[in-house]
Formats: structure tokens, C-alpha cells, sequence
């Protein structure tokens, strides 16, 4: 049992869990679950005040994005594809059913579809937006369910996750700017909720090692910050992450302004870790929890 | 442009779709994802006399629960199985490297995973369950991000769509008899909302044709129920649909009752294509629809 089954059999929060379940992917309680809404709900009133277009994006995305974007370059290791049995012949059928039957390995009839897992729901803008030149600066809301091939069962490093994100495109010195508010009203916030927050330069530079599409300066001005929290004892880890990618996927998607470079930047929620680093705070029972919090959350609606 | 990008780009609805999206894979303006998850809250209205557990689920399953459902033997060509990169070599790695680099086919990279994308919502339920022998009937209700690997681009026949599911595993004759009200209840609920619905038996049999595990006289009890509505002139289809799968699930993952044999029921409403169907009927300004219609989905809220 890893430590966010215990975490969640233990407590108020728990209910049906882990069972036909794989590593890092996990059924979670009807109350679990509740409250990772509620973190979003709270994280969507935060954003209120701006301008935001809201679009609703699937799990799935085209391979070609992930490929154009620059993700495999970094993250090989990270992308989930998408494979199925295709257009069939009436051998593959055949064989196909044999194998099943006979509970044998079937992967090897298994075809490249034209989509993958969604590493972060961020990728749909810079498609959407591909080719365009932007009159004014564009910014969205969307919440993608993200999945990461990670390779350890660690507390909160979730394979399959939800993931809230506000991007802005547009203009460079505003979407750097825009990036730096936020990146402190992400601080203040979660340390309104209770959480003791610190705020790093991310250890997991974006883009890649073999390909690098940054110069040297660029690398030194701390593109990725990390807001990280404890999510058990002796464990942080980033709960929101506050980007700026300069031109890295405005020039892959060739996005521009009217006059000229278009930047990106991101603020994004890791909404399951929000979870358990708030009950690692405040306990497992949401109904105990401070009244600051709740009226926050609005955990009691 | 399909007809489902025609019909959302022509409304009010609209906004942003389509864009960098694979066939059947669509981004969905705020709008159309906002009547989505009113129709969610109106049918989990509709649940709320019944003792239902909720639990939270990802998009993606673990493969083995796919392969002992059965679904293979029906469903082969519509299941999408993730694949990765795994745990790579330096040498794979530099291949990999190369193969991006140079635009060139880097699938021959991917290996199988122990997940598939999630063909229905309720096969964590069986899984939830397995092994197990139950006191009393369970209830359950989950929402799934689902996944087929549909090979046409007609209206609402999407890959990647939502579905919300109720599941009673237990007493064989509760399951039956539960399943038989929500089928007259659903198809009455759908009637007052002003859609025209059919209420007819599936066309797509459950248990494969390649390893029949029904008796010729199970095939004739109508085990799957479809109620259809028109998504657009000529073109009905399914938008929910009420099944008694009797014991087939729930001897794949050997669930009893303390009485003996458990059977299963399942009550599942295609998100996406409920929102086109009332598009269809009421026309795409929500704001104009009749206002019994807009109580019931809570749409002014």
C-alpha cells in the first residue's frame, strides 16, 4: 500500500481506493474528490477579476502538437501514446482473437494513432492559436485530466492528474510581467490556506538538453518557478508552477502580435498535490479544518 | 469542417473549436463545456433520491481490468492502449533523440503500458469490487472521460467524450428491476426537457460474437437498452443507454452476495451528445431556450 493509500484509508477522505489500480493511478474517494473540485472552484474565483476565455479540452491531444512543441525533446520519457488495433483485416481479426483468448500478449497488433496523452493542458492554446497573428493579447482558462509516464509510486506523483492553467499570449513584456504577479499571488494564496509555501526555480528546465532551443542567457533567467509544499513529511513537491517560455511555442506554432514577437506564459495548479498538501496541513478531516480555509474553499457549500 | 464544427462555429455557442484537434477529438468552447456539466448537475438531481458512492476516476484503466472484462472479444478495434517510452537505455535514448530530431517515425520507441484509455466508466466499479462478496447491493456514480477509437467524424460519434454512469452490482432481480425504472425514468426526464427520444434495443451486443459468453436465450432478453434522440436532422443516436449485464462482469472479477449470485446494471448518459441534442431541438442560444428547460439545467445559474 503506498503512502497516499494509507494517507487516504486512514482518514474521512478515504472511501474506495486503490484497488484495480496501477502505480501513480488511483480511484479516488467521492470526498477526495470533492475537494479537488473545490480547489478549483476557489482557484477560478482568484482569477475572476481577469479577462479570461474558458475553452474545455479533452485528456487526448494530436500527436503532431506534442511533436511540434518540443515536448519529446525534454520528456521522452513522460508521453503516454495512444495505440489501437486500427482498420482490420479479416486475419488481424482472427489473430487478434486468438490471442486474447488464449490470454497472450496482443500489443504487437497494436497501431500509432494520430494522438497522445495530454502532458499539460496548455498544449491546446498554442495550437488553437496556430498561425495567427494576434490583434491583442489573448488569455484562457482551461483544466486538462494530464498524464506523466512517471516511474516512481512517490505521494502525489500521479501519473494521471488534474491540472487547472491560466495562459497568457501576446505581448513579451506583458505575459513576463503577468507571469511575475502571479507567481505571488500563487504564493500569498496558499499561504492564506494554511500552506507553507516556498518558491523555486524549477530543477526540470523546459526545453530539451539534446536540442536545446534556448541560448545560454535565456537559461539564467529562470523561466519555470515552482511553488512547492509538503505533501507528507519530509516530502515537497510543486503544487503550481509559474512559466514564462519567451518565444519557444509562439515560434513553433508561429504565433505573432501586430507588432511582431508573441511570448507565452502559464500559471498551472497540480489541483490533486493542492489536496494532499492541505490535508497534510490541516488533517484528513475537511470538516475540521480552520474556518479561514472552508470559507475559502467553500467546502461547505 | 465537420458538422459539428459547422453547427458550434454558427452559434452563440461557439467559439473556440477545432483547431489543432484530430477527428472526433474536439476543444469545446466554454459555452458547450458549461451546458455539459449543467447536464451533469441536472442528472445527478435526477440521482439524488438514491444512495449512490461517488469516486473519482482517471481516463486511463489498467489494461489487465480491460482484458477481463471481456471487452476485447466485442470491442477490439475501438479500445486505445497507451504506450511509452519505458525506462530507456543511453543508446535508445540517442536513437529517440535522432528520430525526433529529424521529423522521422520514432513509434518503433514505444513500449506497451500496464493502462488503456478508459472505454466506459464503470469497469473501475467491477474492479473497485473484485473478489469480493457484498452484504448489501453497492451504488455507485462516476464520471469518465472515455476514449473509443471511432473511425468516422459523424456528428456526436466522438473519440473522446464524457460519460456519467450509474452502477448497481448485487441482488440479480434488484439489478434487473433497477434497471428497468431508470430506463422509463430516463427516457421520461429526456421527454421534459423537449427532446424526442427512442427508446430501442442496442444494436451493439456487449459480449463478443468471437467468444459468445451469453446463451442463445440471454441474447434475447434485451440486455442493453439505447434511448436515442435526434444530434441532427436524420441522424439519431444513442444518449443514454440502460444495461443488465447479468453475471458476466461480476463473475470476470468473482463478486458474490452473501445470498449467492451477483449480477450488474449500469445507467450511462453520453454527456456531449445530450448537449447536441438539445442544441438540436432548442437551437444553439441557451439563453433563448424555453424556460422549463433552462430550470431543470440550472443553465441561468
Amino acid at each position: 500500500m503506498s503512502a497516499l493509500h494509507r494517507q487516504l484509508a486512514d482518514a474521512p477522505l478515504a472511501g474506495a481506493i486503490s484497488r484495480g489500480v496501477a502505480p501513480g493511478v488511483h480511484v479516488l474517494s467521492g470526498e477526495f474528490d470533492r475537494l479537488v473540485h473545490a480547489i478549483d472552484a476557489a482557484v477560478g474565483a482568484l482569477a475572476a477579476d481577469e479577462p479570461f476565455e474558458a475553452i474545455g479540452i479533452p485528456p487526448v491531444i494530436r500527436r503532431s502538437v506534442i511533436e511540434r512543441s518540443g515536448y519529446l525533446a525534454s520528456f521522452p520519457h513522460l508521453l503516454g501514446t495512444v495505440q489501437s488495433f486500427g482498420d482490420p483485416t479479416e486475419e488481424r481479426w482472427r489473430e487478434m482473437m486468438r490471442l486474447v483468448r488464449d490470454g497472450r500478449d496482443w500489443s504487437s497488433l497494436q497501431d500509432p494513432t494520430d494522438v497522445v496523452l495530454l502532458p499539460a493542458a496548455c498544449y491546446y492554446v498554442y495550437s488553437l492559436l496556430e498561425g495567427q497573428t494576434l490583434p491583442a493579447d489573448r488569455r484562457f482558462t482551461l483544466l486538462g485530466h494530464c498524464y506523466r509516464h512517471e516511474h516512481t509510486d512517490e505521494l502525489g506523483r500521479l501519473r494521471s492528474f488534474r491540472m487547472r492553467e491560466f495562459v497568457r499570449v501576446g505581448d513579451p513584456d506583458a505575459c513576463r510581467r503577468w507571469r511575475d504577479r502571479w507567481l505571488w499571488r500563487v504564493a500569498g494564496w496558499f499561504e492564506g490556506l494554511g500552506l507553507h509555501v516556498e518558491v523555486e526555480a524549477a530543477t526540470d528546465p523546459f526545453f530539451g538538453a539534446v536540442a536545446p532551443l534556448m541560448q545560454p542567457a535565456q537559461a539564467a533567467q529562470q523561466l519555470k518557478w515552482e511553488v512547492r509544499a509538503a505533501v507528507e513529511d519530509s516530502d515537497d513537491q510543486a503544487i503550481a508552477s509559474c512559466n514564462c517560455h519567451l518565444d519557444h511555442l509562439t515560434r513553433a506554432f508561429e504565433i505573432s502580435t501586430a507588432a511582431g514577437e508573441a511570448h507565452s506564459a502559464c500559471v498551472a495548479f497540480g489541483l490533486e498535490r493542492v489536496a494532499l498538501a492541505l490535508i497534510h496541513v490541516h488533517g484528513p478531516d475537511v470538516a475540521a479544518w480552520p474556518t479561514s480555509v472552508e470559507e475559502k474553499l467553500c467546502t461547505r457549500n
